[in-house]
């Protein structure tokens, strides 16, 4: 055999390899480190019926936060952003909203004003831009606004600023058994409009903040159910186990989060029995992304707080921190 | 070919062929008739991909009132049976309540008494037997419970009294990529306990009254959700449409009642597009279960009302009324 023979020969071989391995890799847009070996750890432990730490795949519960843990939520909640586009449409309707607080301030678009809205004010916008109307007719709203907006970073729809490397792992969990759920503070309703498409996760397995709805009936005597302006679960921070308790009964063995309104999910994720898996996606990456904390001396911020205490706790707790910037090859599939 | 050997041939033959029906049979203990074969029916449409009125596997919703749909609910609702035998264990803790109404009412075993307990005094002892304590306390009692109480007509744990053919009916859709789900007025911690079981359905598919719960530390420090006796969805009469809108966020395409408190999720099961198939369970067989109604001049009772109203709406809008005495040849798997 010539030299060039076995060279294209030693060649052709390490590239299938790499293919192979590429194939392999559930998570090619992680780097290779102690975050990625955490979970693919624990799938291997939690699937393999040899191991005592198996777990039957009806018990296979993953849950991820969604704001700052699956897609952007710098400078603004996609949310608040869909309420705040709202309320311009509903003073077409009603033009005397223009007038009125905390609907004036939002209009004039001045940022500085819009930032010192109270949490009353933001209750109040909330309800008039997310109630009042049929389940159905708020799903076509928030389908047609989703189509036209667009992030002002990144110009593109909002459903495209979700992370690569979280949609990864929610395929591998789900390849694995594992039943992948959204666990937000955001709207329920509002998150089921887009997750089957964005995340391919079901409305019956989104737990978010739940308002009520109010069964009656149409003119023409068709039922109707129309969404009131009434919490029944704020699924933030301690709402956050009580949400999973409630829509799902039964205790994930992976949870995923970001800030401290996941704490008190990861934590009752952690305290279960056999094996758990706490996670905790840390915003260190300015360039690709954003860089906010403030722990490890990030820069503050009133979105997604992960304070110094919710990084310790994780350090404490055996919690992993995802870095964004080392952690991640890849952040978004546009990339 | 002697006579003898034609006829062994033929009876074997029609021997066989009985075999083979039975084992194709996927509702065995259903009289043909109208009911049998709408559900049948049903499940072809709604699964044959070049039918107009097919529904895709992710949207195969198919939901199922519990108490005297399911299982047997007449005289008393088992969770009722349950909550009256817990106060008995809870004045052993606290001898107080021996002499405060209404548990000295419950404590005296007064049937008539008993019977005349406003709903008021319901709510009391319903908040004292089904909250205070962790969700996996509360579990461990009903569990305990179930394994020791038993039903005085049929001397049998409460969970063999369910309905065998309602049992077909959940396979049968399952195995035509249905998910099931139980939509009871009954505590969804209550039911969700012996589900899995009883139904082969988990507990994130129960849909039932909800009771709020709170989040908190052990004195180890472990995270506990206690059971608060604060009540965020009853899921009865307009609750149980706007219970699955929360819990499952699509409308189902069949859904089975028996009474009053399903009206309403048979009304916006029915109201869908495409297939929709709505049914009610007629208590007319007095000698193998219960009659009572007061549709078709059935007793009266307080336990799940079928009134004539509501068969006239059934009859009005194509629900199909499913004849206990005549559409169901066995009643229970004991039988």
């Amino acid at each position: 055999m010539k030299h060039r023979t076995v060279w294209a020969v030693v060649v052709c071989g390490l590239v299938a390899c790499a293919a192979v391995a590429h194939a392999d890799d559930p998570l090619p847009s992680w780097s290779d480190g102690a975050a990625k070996q955490a979970i693919v750890d624990f799938v291997k432990v939690t699937t393999d019926a040899s191991n005592p730490k198996f777990v039957p795949p009806e018990a296979r519960i993953a849950a991820f936060d969604q704001d700052g843990t699956t897609w952007v939520s710098h400078p603004m909640y996609t949310q608040v952003v869909y309420c705040f586009d709202r309320v311009a449409v509903l003073a077409k309707e009603k033009p005397e909203l223009r007038n009125r607080e905390p609907f004036k301030t939002v209009l004039s678009g001045n940022r500085e004003a819009i930032a010192k809205l109270t949490m009353k004010d933001l209750e109040i916008i909330l309800a008039a831009t997310l109630s009042g109307m049929t389940v159905e007719q708020f799903r076509s709203e928030v389908k047609g606004w989703l189509e036209t907006a667009r992030d002002p970073r990144w110009k593109r729809p909002f459903t495209e600023l979700v992370y690569q490397p979280m949609l990864e792992v929610m395929k591998y969990l789900r390849a694995n058994g594992y039943k992948t759920y959204i666990v937000t503070g955001g709207g329920q309703d509002f998150v089921r409009v887009y997750a089957e498409q964005v995340y391919g996760i079901p409305p019956e397995q989104i737990v978010g903040t739940m308002g009520g709805t109010k069964y009656g009936y149409a003119k023409d005597g068709q039922p109707v159910l129309t969404k009131e302006p009434k919490m029944l679960l704020n699924d933030d921070n301690a709402g956050k186990p009580e949400g999973i308790h409630l829509m799902i009964g039964r205790r994930p063995y992976i949870a995923f989060g970001n800030s401290t309104g996941d704490r008190q999910m990861l934590e009752y994720t952690g305290a279960g029995d056999g094996a758990r898996l706490s996670l905790l996606v840390l915003h260190d990456d300015a360039q690709r992304e954003y860089a906010y904390g403030p722990a490890q001396g990030l820069p503050n911020t009133k979105v997604g707080t992960f304070t110094q205490a919710l990084y310790d706790e994780a350090k404490e707790k055996g919690w992993v921190v995802i870095s964004m910037k080392n952690d991640w090859k890849r952040i978004f599939a546009f990339e």
